[in-house]
């Protein structure tokens, strides 16, 4: 448990990351009152067109992290890929959230999954592969189709490669040019969900209600809340969230994705910051998962979760910012991240379509 | 009419003015993918913090004011009070809107209220004041009480002497110091409502449902929707306000004040601008009036208006921010502005709270 005096408006929050997460991060720290600084390399980023400062340097230079550290009261990030050097470098001087045991779970596909599996939750199976030798054990004990995943750094399907027959491990190996990887069997899911958690300096939890995510080509197409749960799995995908957030002394947003079976609900992964599938919570709470967030690491009290409408969230991707003359005149909420071009695959916006009030 | 090609995303949009509404008009304007620049006198103004550029100059330097207007796609304003001269500068350059016209008649009580009358409206009784003896002249007509204010420069009650009795007229007049001023009688309303209207670059109209206002010394203290209205009254306050932007030709969002008398909406004042009293639509539309501000001074398609929850708007001003940590922990959602000090009547923050579902 660290020092829970809330950080008084007007302190600084320094953001690394200055992507569209950042740039919502950016906007909710402002709406309570802070200033924000974005430590990110490329100019002109979308988080620095909302923020205070942006110090535009690279995550190896040193020198810069530190400026950057001591200029701000409190770091956090908005992608969990941040390099052990530089996490090193900061907390020497400043508190970030979430820490280090976080990160370093969640940066690592086997940690990871080790970790849940420790927590007594349910994963997809899987196995570390290390060579072709480990690969062809794997698929030897989890069968396929099965899916061959770096351990590190994946985002948006990135590094990953679907096995549909043991005859496909020897080129899958190498497309993975060296990297340690681990092996994930398929599991047999009807939807998947995913709970927007925080939990506060003082502990405290909360959770957004469930939402119902679909993908398209490995990218999130839409969230949409309520999530068609009973109430027992939507109460039992609370306490999982519940679970992992306690388990890694948290502070801050973790989203974590859910594969709903009958039997169970297994999880995917978790991400150690605010998450593409809680953008509804824009929409449909009195607090949001980026306000949440700052609330959070600032020492502040967190929103309850409670939701007044009901939401679907749609991706805006690539070329989909041709339909925005379109969704702009739908009432709908758009959200552009002011990113100079749409490149397939891109992410450049997302709306906010609120359905009706909260059952 | 104006040409009403849609800005792009990516665009600048100039506002002249710092404060708390240049610093939401400068989200939202972030919000639909715009980049913004702000024209402020002071340094670490509010809107600074979440824009990509400050100029920081005065009105009266026509050299920063060129730079500032080349600089941007598109200029409006927080303030109705631009010098003309600046005005006169940065209209050369690029558009801005809401345009001269409706700037002329909103800085101007006597204009203000001779062209609402002028369009049918009700408004209290009043007369102009230049000098002692038309001061006498207007309480024998007007009676008492009635309050003397400056044409010009007044807001939040400033500028303004009440008289309840004939013999207050000349410490009135000279407490002038010789400004212009009208002579306003009083209206017996039971309450005030405002309607947070706007007009697109196309003359498409959309008007927000009025908001009850409650004020406190001078200042608005709360607004809440739904207003306490008859269906006809709340018909015939949107179509007051529509007829405003309609004589006005105007472009953006307007704030329109109404006296609620059993028999009559009498228009207290306009004000070309978001509004104070629209602060709720933060919490309460799908778009709000900041968001349908920079829609249509970028000939965007506008929000609907429609409201998909009940909110109750608080302001918080002067010591009020020593509550921050106790609203902070009930839910609703905080709006701070990022101002160096809490002065007593200054506006800090405001406070939105969904009441329930729109009826």
């Amino acid at each position: 448990m660290t020092d829970a005096t809330p950080l008084a408006p007007g302190s600084t929050i320094g953001i690394l990351g200055g992507g569209q997460l950042g740039r919502m991060l950016s906007v909710a720290a402002a709406r309570l009152g802070f200033k924000t600084c974005i430590f990110e390399p490329s100019g002109d980023c979308p988080a620095s067109h909302v923020a205070n400062f942006h110090l535009q340097a690279g995550y190896d230079d040193t020198a810069a992290l530190e400026r950057f550290a001591r200029s701000c009261d409190v770091l956090t990030f908005e992608f969990e890929n941040i390099p052990t050097t530089a996490l090193d470098t900061l907390q020497a001087i400043r508190p970030i959230h979430p820490g280090r045991m976080a990160l370093a779970t969640a940066q690592d596909r086997l940690a990871e999954k080790t970790f849940l599996q420790g927590l007594g939750l349910t994963t997809a199976p899987f196995a570390d592969v290390t060579d072709a030798g480990t690969l062809d054990a794997a698929i030897a004990t989890i069968g396929t189709p099965a899916i061959l995943k770096t351990r590190r750094m994946g985002y948006d399907g990135k590094g990953q490669i679907r096995i549909t027959d043991p005859a496909q491990a020897a080129a899958a190996w190498d497309a993975m040019a060296g990297q340690p990887a681990i092996l994930e069997g398929f599991v047999d899911f009807t939807h998947e969900v995913s709970v927007i958690a925080a939990r506060g300096l003082d502990g405290a939890v909360a959770c957004f209600d469930p939402g119902q995510n679909v993908h398209r080509d490995g990218i999130l197409h839409t969230t949409t809340v309520p999530a068609t749960l009973t109430p027992t799995q939507r109460t039992d995908a609370i306490l999982i969230a519940a679970r992992i957030l306690n388990a890694l002394d948290y502070v801050g947003v973790l989203g974590v994705e859910l594969f709903v079976t009958p039997n169970a609900l297994i999880v995917n992964e978790i991400a150690p910051r605010v998450h593409n599938s809680g953008h509804w919570t824009q929409a449909g709470c009195a607090i949001d998962q980026f306000e949440q967030h700052i609330r959070a690491i600032a020492g502040w009290p967190l929103g309850d979760g409670s939701r007044h409408s009901n939401v679907t969230m749609e991706n805006l991707i690539g070329a989909d910012m041709d339909r925005v003359p379109q969704i702009a005149a739908t009432n709908a909420s758009l959200h552009l991240y002011g990113k100079p071009e749409a490149r397939p695959g891109r992410k450049t916006g997302h709306v906010n379509r609120v359905t009706g009030p909260a059952a």
